[in-house]
């Protein structure tokens, strides 16, 4: 363990990372079904998760939540944790995703918090612009931080609302709270789903038909960060949650279909959808923000072979495109396909890089090459695939450069004939300040050379070209009001 | 797993109950030596554990911190946790009992927060009279709670002090917050710790030498609820700390040797030690209040044989005096004594009952008498010892009855001649409100019968006799100013 | 727990299944070696591993052997294994895959004994033919048996052989235990491997160069199942174990270079190979039996595309390939680009499922139909891939059917226009005698209907084929004296 | 973990400790029951656990077993185990004693086997004179070893026997394997129960009434090291086994209540009790050899005082004894009484040391004193009791000395007036070779000593008497023909 790692920063001073969120209303049982979500969402978060319920008891709101380190599966082992805590017809979970420097138990949501109107419980995928000013501000009126997360912030202007019902004070709470959130909160007047004005972090509607106890047809209603958490429990996508768009789900919404919709600034603003979703961060066999995710990567395969197509070598070697799994196989497939076609060069696409299912804590010898051995330890070439092949490797980005360049070694040990890299987005030249884990500027590799060129050859290849970002503008799904978020790339917010 | 008590119950609707707390300020390895101590008041607690503590980074004070459900010995199983995580030279740290229908992740201590004027984290021991009130007030305030414990009042009310100082806003709080607390406090200015004007619970002050990396002798104080822990760690009980006493140990304390105190409220009440501290909570190596347990305790068992003697039977067989161990050990040598000598009658004592070091979670057989099985795999009867004997039990007190049923009749297996008991304290006729984990009236055996001869009847015994009020009053140390809180015998509060 | 899963049942009556078995000598960290070795060959059984070191002690030879359930990386996590317990410069280490009814910690290989002629521990995979007469012969000269597994059979073969050297009394039992075995052994004399007379199941033999520290290069010799063990260390294939070959690698190997051989027939009959290891165990990435797995799996694919091209719908729409990851993609991108080029038919590969890397455990609700579940916790479908298309899946073989049909209504569910399935082995008809973990053939489909039409639409599907035996043989590689068994196919041994 | 004790001497060289022994036979819960009482014989082992039961399946019989690291109660805390796995009338168990470089899985006991005759399951207490030739000998017919222990010899020693039935095997393999044996066997011909001819260990034999499902009397019958065992679950001692007897408990016994007794040797020699069994090993609840453990050590202490009284000191303090708890504890209040009335000299019983109940694995920082600081995690001292005061230690037995000092440091910070001890055995002088785990002959404190004073000023005591052995001897019970090891103490076997 790191020791900067495992310390307690008590100031809110990163940006919360990208994590999963789901909600549940009105199943018997809601927390099984928001953890068959949460495991269907376990790649948008490693770290951490955790699922609360609301119950009547008594006449009275009780919530009970269960959070740990760990995947879902791991967490939620007990299977008494549902039939014996989390009861209740309305259920939040969340995943996180890990971060250095802010690694803390109290850091695991669900937030929940008893306060002068009741209970709530929140999940936030997403981070805020001025967490800093906002707590000095809590705390001056006597508000006490115990996590080290922007998101305790919602749950401080929440109860320091003087509005009357609690959507209401969520609602102005959220006219406060600048920055990328997608929501799903927990209250006494039912589930609460929410996506801040620009847009930036997906999240999806949708309705699940079942069974209850008298084989009579029930329906709940389920929010989730991508849509590969309903196929999982057989839910079907209503729509997406709009940007600007508050909703409330509660037992009217059961017995009319109804859900109630809000705007939380009087003016809807344009969206700003995180790009990055499409490129590398939902599943591809998701929707997020009401499009297919693989559609979109293919297409990015198309337009980065139509922009850098590759060449048989000279000695006549036809194209062989690899792809890094499972992030780069759809662009793989779409360049291979777009060059042998559009480009009427012999292409085709192979499997050369096996993954490992069976990923874990290696024991690393003292004095190993770690990053290496991890690549190794996940990754191996097939050799008959690369050797002596004019290989195209495709993947989904690079950031600090240094995966990607084990990964290279380990090709080149394969002894391919030529080895060159397409990249299905534009080089990464700035961090994000909504919710994605980047590293600083320093850290990015293409902040460090001036030219494609320079840093292939610092990878260790025999070409590099990324897809230009008018071309990945070009490849993603365009509605109406819906711009893109692509900071990371051009460094402009 | 009890369904009711696995539920999160999101109002403050329990008395807290005896926990174990320390404090250590001026040690390097601060945390290591809060764990030792915590060991040793393990039996003031064993739902889970925790340690927090202050150290500065970049000339900014942070927190680390680590809870978890468990023994002191598991929670902390990891030794990276100390050299690691919990860095810095003053700790706090918190042993929890299990109290049903409380238990949550979120009610481990010590609490931790970051508010308006720096760090604080807190350790207490006690419980407050009007949680509900407080809440509410600081509710509509804008407070959030994160737990159901009373505890977590503290955090608030200093929160929403306006005084400059963080020890100040510590004292203004408690002259808000009425009720029994014992305190261990991290503060940026230093370690505070505290007792309530009424002084129910203990907290001793002591101080450690050791040796720093130079071989230099260093002084570091310490704080515990018990001496015992002193001894653990080779600390010397400097004094009790007084009832409505707060003090603050800083840099300052370590220069020139002197302990900063303060008044709680202007004027100091006659305090109401916990007389139970002396019957049965604290361990009888230890000193509370300032004065031994073991003591005590033999001057019971002493009174008790004074007030009720036990006789030959008509047959002439001698007393033999056997104890429940370990909690009546001490009371049942000092009535076997003083039987024999003051009552001169012919008495022996023997240890009739062995108590296994192996107890844990026994797996059960569907149908078992629970309790009685219970009771059987933590005791066992000496039958030399009791067969044909006439046989008087010490046990320092009856509250349920329940498992003194169940060990009565595992005494009659072995065939005593006659079975009589002697009780070390008055009847337990109400729950406690300060602290102790008391049942309701309901539940306590002595509201359910008249007299003593119908108890001892109900337990299978051929005689019973408790402790008067008064002898125990005799019993305990008196110092000038201090009273005891008798009201669990009385119901007089 | 199933009933019969966790009796022990103490007659060896099952065949053993497949398993990984790795040695190593000449190497100062022989263990971790091994355990890096195993942990690549993980996907070759999951139940258990172990690592035996040999090492000697006042010289006198020593075992130290570490063996648990559970995968590698679990069985293996306190790296003081390494350090502390498995020292020595020799290792072998094995993966033990699940049997049914044969699941006790006596069966986890590698298998150590102390006997007459000093200590020998050896790791199997593999599955004997006699091992009920074996049994009852050695029993009756006094041998006793811990384990229900045949491998035991071969430590009582060596330890009742009255030749001089452990290497020759090994050579004795090899030829009294008919069957399949690839076997790593650790004797006093050096590290011995052998494969069968048949040459069922793989082993292959590297060298890993390596430096000392003194920085001189030194050269260790390794065994493992396939290749993909070697590439995790850097290690080089020298070549295939043969057929009827034992070899020993001793302190003389390490000087000289040569690698001791010896035939263990005095005719070597003709191989048959598993013919099962190109089709779905091995990893595509390894070599088994001195070739590529993944260039006979591409084969496969062609082959399965000439003899079975897929033709577009009525109205025209083009072919769609996916397949059942991982086992089925290379099949099924050689089977794409076939049907496109050979077949001249408009022919596409898509990624169609996607497969969890966070599958474990999961909370099954009563009453739900595990096996679909399952199934959907495992894959789901990328619904713009399938929807309206006309997809034919291609899978590396159907064994009992059951998973393939959910998998099937899974896709099913995506609305493919058309929804065909291309198998890339004959039907498998009878169980396998010789170590691979086959049911029945009561419950082989294949059994139950006399058609793949009728399979096909048993199975919810609008085409099924099977590539016919001679194709399949046609596919995969072909070496003299070597011959494949197909009995799985043909039902004849 | 220290590398000489993790590693797997692969040699019988070390004689096998003390262990709990237990077997049960005509019970339909039989393992839940074996499970009971060895948890209450704990104390004779805590390294490891084991239980086997017998059934028949299809009409032959099978075993299934349950083996593992630790204690009994974390060994079996999943309770599938009973009911899914150890199901059978029939059942042995084992709880193991740790010895240093020992330490391997493959030595957890009950062994069980198939061979020639059928199925047996074994459990021993001792350890025997000749393992070495015994292990040349059979390996010379073939047999191999797998674990490190001398247990392992009966196994082969019954499989190579030509006798007919199991009994007879067992009875022949008992007339071979020489030294300290008791031991219970699961044969496919009922439960067999034996002491070796000297009768070194102990085992009783008992009967446990219970309702079958049909609220039916019936009668199991048990056996156990101690009759602590037999408390626990209710059963009643019926005898002692004799030494040289072998008896078999099977459903004619069910019937007839009548148990087979057969003779090992013709001739019974003269019994050789181990008399460290009343000293210390037993449980003071216990019988053993068909006599109160507690009654022994009553007298012991009687004669202890009487052999070496304790005085008042010059300034005339009384004495006050204290025990170190709990082995220490009869022998003390015994002593302290005759002190007393037997030589009228003023003498109290007091509990000086508290024992923790919550010991366990604790971290020790580095450069600790290990040794004292285990001691003062595991003691502590009443102060009060001790201060001033002319206190006598009472404590069983002297080994290395090493926990004494530490124990007398401890005391001595409490500021006695006066510190002596009086230990209730002669001093150790050698190593046992039947079955305790001593030290060496060098790592003997009496062996570094010429006189009592010498030992006692080494450990820092004021006065040390040891009970001589001709006392010693007086105070154990005394049956025809039966005598005591005392080899420890006199060197002469």
């Amino acid at each position: 363990m790191n020791k900067s790692k495992s310390i307690t920063t008590n100031q809110i001073d990163k940006p919360q990372s990208n994590c999963g969120i789901v909600g549940i209303y009105g199943h018997p049982q809601a927390s099984v079904m928001a953890y068959y979500m949460l495991h269907s969402l376990q790649h948008r978060g490693q770290e951490a998760a955790g699922i609360t319920t609301f119950f009547k008891d008594n006449n009275k709101w009780k919530y009970a939540s269960h959070r740990k380190d760990g995947l879902v599966l791991n967490v939620f082992e007990d299977q008494k944790i549902f039939t014996e805590k989390l009861i209740g017809n309305m259920a939040i979970g969340h995943n996180r995703y890990a971060i250095i420097g802010n690694s803390t138990d109290a850091n695991i949501q669900p937030f929940n918090m008893c306060y002068g109107n009741g209970n709530i419980s929140l999940s936030h995928n997403g981070c805020l612009y001025n967490p800093k000013s906002l707590q000095k501000e809590l705390e001056s009126k006597g508000a006490i931080f115990t996590s080290t997360s922007d998101s305790e912030l919602f749950l401080h202007l929440i109860a320091h609302s003087k509005k009357k019902t609690q959507v209401e004070q969520i609602l102005e709470a959220l006219t406060i709270a600048k920055g990328a959130y997608s929501l799903a909160i927990l209250t006494e007047e039912g589930l609460v789903a929410a996506r801040d004005p620009n847009g930036i972090r997906p999240l999806s509607l949708g309705k699940l038909v079942f069974k209850d106890e008298n084989n009579k047809e029930q329906i709940a209603y389920v929010v989730a960060s991508e849509t590969c958490a309903f196929d999982m429990i057989g839910a079907k996508e209503i729509r997406s949650i709009k940007h600007n768009e508050l909703i409330v789900i509660d037992d009217e919404t059961l017995n009319t279909g109804e859900v109630k919709s809000y705007n939380i600034l009087p003016k809807t603003p344009i969206a700003h959808h995180c790009i990055f979703e499409y490129i590398y961060f939902a599943r591809p066999d998701s929707r997020v923000f009401g499009h297919n995710v693989d559609k979109a990567r293919r297409k990015i395969g198309k337009n980065l072979a139509a922009e850098h197509p590759a060449h048989p070598t000279k000695d006549g070697k036809k194209v062989t495109v690899i792809s890094i799994p499972d992030s780069g196989n759809t662009s793989a497939i779409g360049y291979a396909r777009t060059n042998h076609e559009l480009n009427e060069i012999d292409t085709v696409f192979e499997i050369g890089l096996i993954r490992s299912h069976y990923v874990g804590r290696t024991f690393i010898q003292p004095g190993q090459d770690n990053r290496e051995f991890k690549v190794k330890s996940k990754f191996n070439t097939v050799k008959g695939v690369i050797e002596d092949r004019n290989i195209v490797i495709v993947d989904d980005s690079i950031v600090r450069g240094t995966t990607s360049k084990s990964l290279i070694k380990l090709i080149r040990n394969a002894n391919p004939a030529k080895l060159q890299m397409r990249i299905a987005s534009p080089p990464v030249v700035s961090p994000c300040y909504y919710g994605m884990d980047f590293p600083t500027k320093e850290e990015l590799i293409a902040n460090h050379f001036n030219t494609e060129e320079e840093i292939g050859k610092e990878l260790g290849l025999d070409g590099l070209h990324y897809l230009s970002l008018n071309k990945l503008l070009e490849s993603v799904p365009r509605d109406e009001g819906i711009d893109y978020c692509t900071a990371c790339f051009t460094d402009s917010y």
